[in-house]
């Protein structure tokens, strides 16, 4: 059956495939696995119906038959596992893939999202300009990090696996920005994750919901 | 073989078993696997050694054999896999346990790390006062949300899981704040947790360590 994903209807990052689908189109694409899409509006995400699905209110969701996943990295996971291209064949280097899975989410992306939900809420507030070296330097300490692992390597540990595909995806939310640029290699990496044809596909799918939306609109 | 993983030598909560290396003890604990421990100054753990096992200067560690790993949800996954006790046997009640082992560590635990580092790196800050609200909003979101997917059930999806383990141990840093009072069903699910025999087992075994190390100085 053809697994069904939740999406916004209207994505605040305006197609620049930064919203959390975007992981799960990408990883559907590298392993060659047919998705549907159901769009959800952010009134609809609070509704119960949504948070039947995902209790926190967010997209995605991953629905195939009975079986309903939320959490994106969790979703990768699930696909990696039933289908051959996200991980690889030898147990110790799966277990390593699915450490870079982890990291992506609980260590490299925190202190991202921090800083970004700072420019959101805080943007006016008297202290903002004072707290961004702090902001900034959280997340550096971390890109210092991962780029020292990296070194010239074109990823993580090995081939291209579901560990590379999340940390890529979260690297992205600092497209553009100084943070990124620090490290040739992340910047690179980056760009390599960007450049697969898998990515590409994805990329699409979901910008074109966002042109289909605003032509509506 | 025996796996070793690293602890703090001295950890920062003075054995209240909030350490990430607990979460690991806990679940070698429950699935009764024997593990050796190697405990990592703060000097030591930015030192080359350390960083060979663990990029970001961190515990814990594991290590079996020619296999290290880091991140203590993907090494709790590791164990689960390997041992019964701690994954559904069905495949979709497993892949929602593992839903959940993501939702603790991505969803629930970072607005309660950014509050809790607010607290140790702003404390003097003028602003400190004023983003407290902001701060406990953020938490609070995120346990109502929780609160109410678990109603008065005893665990998240069905039997204990290492979705559950990993939920309780991002909980507890949470221990003794009214934030998590407010929900009596998230307090009581956190109690119903710590009353497990491994869970004991695990917290006497840190609890040694900071004893032992406070008598040596």
């Amino acid at each position: 059956m053809t697994p069904v994903i939740t999406a916004f209807a209207a994505s605040p990052d305006r197609g620049r495939g930064l919203a959390r689908d975007m992981g799960v189109r990408w990883a559907c694409e590298e392993v060659g696995l047919d998705y549907d899409v159901r769009l959800v509006s952010f009134a609809e995400m609070k509704q119960p119906a949504h948070l039947a699905r995902q209790p926190f209110g967010q997209i995605p969701t991953y629905e195939a038959g009975d079986l309903m996943l939320f959490e994106s990295a969790a979703i990768l996971l699930h696909i990696a596992e039933r289908h051959a291209g996200l991980l690889p064949a030898d147990a110790d280097a799966r277990a390593r893939a699915i450490v870079w899975m982890f990291a992506a989410v609980s260590t490299i992306e925190p202190p991202i999202v921090e800083r970004e939900q700072t420019g959101h809420a805080e943007r006016d507030a008297p202290w903002y300009e004072a707290r961004l070296p702090l902001l900034d330097a959280r997340v550096r300490t971390r890109l210092a990090a991962l780029s020292q692992r990296l070194g010239d390597a074109d990823w993580l540990d090995g081939d291209f696996s579901a560990g590379d595909l999340m940390m890529v995806q979260v690297l992205r939310r600092l497209a553009g920005e100084a943070l990124l640029a620090e490290h040739g290699n992340l910047a690179a990496y980056v760009a390599r994750g960007e450049a697969r044809p898998a990515f590409a596909r994805a990329f699409a799918a979901q910008l074109a919901v966002f042109t289909a939306q605003s032509a509506a609109h």
